[in-house]
């Protein structure tokens, strides 16, 4: 497997544009993004398990499930299109209509993802007149993929692409992808967004499943502020181009590609993470130990999320009493008398007592870097679970305080 | 039911005293402190849900299990003695003997209590010496009552205390209490520690009810920072000598009795969150609608402990979109169609949509003042719920990043 600076237009077939459609009050980058298909691409897609989904969500959701396979999709910023009632869902129809009828498919073809303020409903002569700029703007490359990157950004302070090429039984494979998030909502803004592309030929249950997994395994697994929004979306499209022999599980080839799309998410995960409101330092928690995998998972998860903990990392504290203490409370079982604290590879606390000595200056000395590996063992039992997140600063309280709706 | 500004030794039969061990680092106020009762008294305790238990829960837990009466209690601060393995436990056991025979009682008969660094053991020749100090200064009154509630402090900005006087079948019954607590921890000094006192006649098992119910709807309902300590622990002491005729449920003036347990707990727990670390204004959360009780309960806990809601009321934004998504993200049941959200009065949520014009004034007025409250209507049943919490400043940050354990 080998890693391009490139993004979604990386598989072969797909391309894109964005255009600046005036929406966007923040920076002064496109705001508008279509991703295309030359040809019919197998679909799917993961949405945000809160209960308030938004009205882009819906459609999308209507249209993946209802069609095998789709060959666009748009996305505009400032405006998340969520909490918007009856007009939200005609606006979101619209978008897909309208998309459609500019690239000659049908609008159960169109994905449609907003991003931005929740409430407002999105000044649809704007975004008309960007995306009618799109359709000749489609193009592929380096450059298209940062730009379509940039186009989703909302309060992220850096666009977010991975892309890699793998050998899926002799032949070449493409997984490209990008992705926009930085703290659940600031200002509002909602939404993790992740828009992952690939060429492989493949049937469509199974690539549902590898997107599934690869989900669950990188974008659910990083937390800025356990706050999981509205808009939050994932959308998989596999253009078949590669001219693989298609896909099955168990076939040759089959655990390449899982590991390409994991490889992807992965790298945009963290890149969300590392841009998290007011974060400096990437943490790593990994949880050991623990008598069931929920249990590792909820643990791991309380770590993560404490604002004590996520302060310490802040402040480059080797804080084993609130590490420890935060996996006390997540309701996973542990013996405190065979826990394990590490903090990098300096075991901090042991068998129910802290280490002192130079463990701790080589904790210390852990803490000063970009990123920061907390460990756990729960003493108990033998599953296993990481989480990726971020300290807390006071430029975070700045970011979502001082801003008024 | 009248209130009066008094603390533990307000009840009848009970009397404190506090010494300077030399165990505080932070601040001049003893840092020990000593609970005596004349007589046996009927004894409850309800402990922190942490897996990660301090010794001198251990003991306590022990002491109150084994005994139907206590006669006494010992505090310290600065050293929770949480992770302190053996030693730990032998030195809590030590202080609880060391009282015993200083008050010419039995060991069983006192409770400890500690908070303060987790992992380090506490100085017993410095707390023996302040200990010893305490029998003869035993006193009650205000004064006692104040300063016994300020020696138990650490980083708490006030000494918290609450007593009421209720008439409970003909009789006059008083109730006292002082607590501890602001942020679970901060430079790793753990706990909420409550201590209520009563002279009501009273079985225990009837008073152990009331207390726990007490607990759970104050107490247990409020949030700074979402952190369970590893001590947390709320003692209640009865030491019958209000003459009343003992109590027993269904009995006139059981009612009277519960409410006035519950108000002092309510009162010290407002006082707890007030001087939450670095919270300058305390917010009500009220989740109405809800399918179940633990669906109300997980959805206010889901907006008081979110770090959007906190930075929100922070800055005194009226962020429906925040406290909405909160509600969405809790997997509580709602119907966003039909949820309603109220800041203060103000409707500024309702049927899916925001509401706009002068409703959002008078919520951007109601944030400007000390106390806010926050409401949600899930729109699907009839269960409810409140929690209290405060906002989220960069002073939290400030004391929690900037410490080095």
């Amino acid at each position: 497997m080998q890693s391009f600076d490139r993004g979604v237009t990386f598989p072969k077939g797909f391309r894109a544009a964005t255009a600046k459609a005036g929406l966007r009050t923040l920076g002064d980058h496109p705001d508008v993004m279509l991703l295309a298909c030359d040809q019919p691409s197998i679909w799917t897609a993961t949405y945000t398990t809160n209960k308030v989904q938004a009205a882009p969500l819906l459609v999308t959701r209507d249209h993946v499930d209802g069609s095998l396979t789709g060959r666009a999709a748009v996305c505009n910023v400032a405006y998340a299109n969520a909490a918007t009632g009856a007009q939200g869902l005609e606006d979101a129809q619209t978008t897909a209509r309208l998309a459609a009828e500019l690239l000659g498919i049908e609008p159960t073809e169109v994905a449609v993802a907003s991003t931005g303020v929740i409430g407002q409903p999105i000044p649809m002569d704007k975004l008309t007149t960007g995306l009618k700029q799109c359709p000749e703007a489609l193009a592929e490359g380096e450059d298209i993929d940062h730009q379509a990157a940039r186009a989703i950004m909302t309060t992220d302070t850096r666009p977010k692409t991975a892309a890699v090429e793998v050998d899926v039984a002799g032949c070449t494979v493409r997984v490209g992808g990008m992705a926009k998030g930085s703290g659940m909502i600031a200002p509002n803004m909602a939404t993790m967004l992740g828009f992952i592309t690939t060429d492989v030929a493949i049937e469509r249950r199974l690539f549902q499943g590898i997107l599934l997994d690869a989900v669950e395994s990188s974008f659910n697994r990083i937390t800025v502020d356990g706050h999981t929004s509205t808009n939050d979306m994932v959308l998989g499209m596999a253009s078949g181009l590669a001219g693989n022999t298609p896909l099955a599980r168990g076939r040759r080839g089959f655990f390449e590609f899982a590991e390409a799309v994991e490889h992807v998410c992965r790298e945009l995960a963290l890149q969300i993470v590392a841009d998290g409101e007011g974060a400096t330092r990437v943490m790593e928690v990994n949880v050991t130990g623990a008598e069931s995998p929920e249990d590792a998972r909820a643990a791991a998860f309380a770590i993560a999320n404490s604002p004590l903990v996520k302060c310490a990392v802040h402040g480059g504290d080797p804080n084993w009493g609130r590490i420890l203490s935060a996996a006390g409370y997540s309701g996973a079982a542990m013996q405190p008398g065979y826990a394990i604290v590490k903090v990098g590879k300096a075991e901090v606390f042991r068998r129910g007592m802290p280490v002192t000595g130079e463990v701790v200056s080589q904790a210390e000395a852990h803490l000063q870097g970009d990123r920061v590996e907390l460990s756990v063992d729960l003493g108990v039992g033998t599953h296993h679970f990481t989480v990726w997140g971020c300290d807390l600063s006071k430029e975070y309280v700045t970011i979502n305080a001082d801003y008024h709706t």
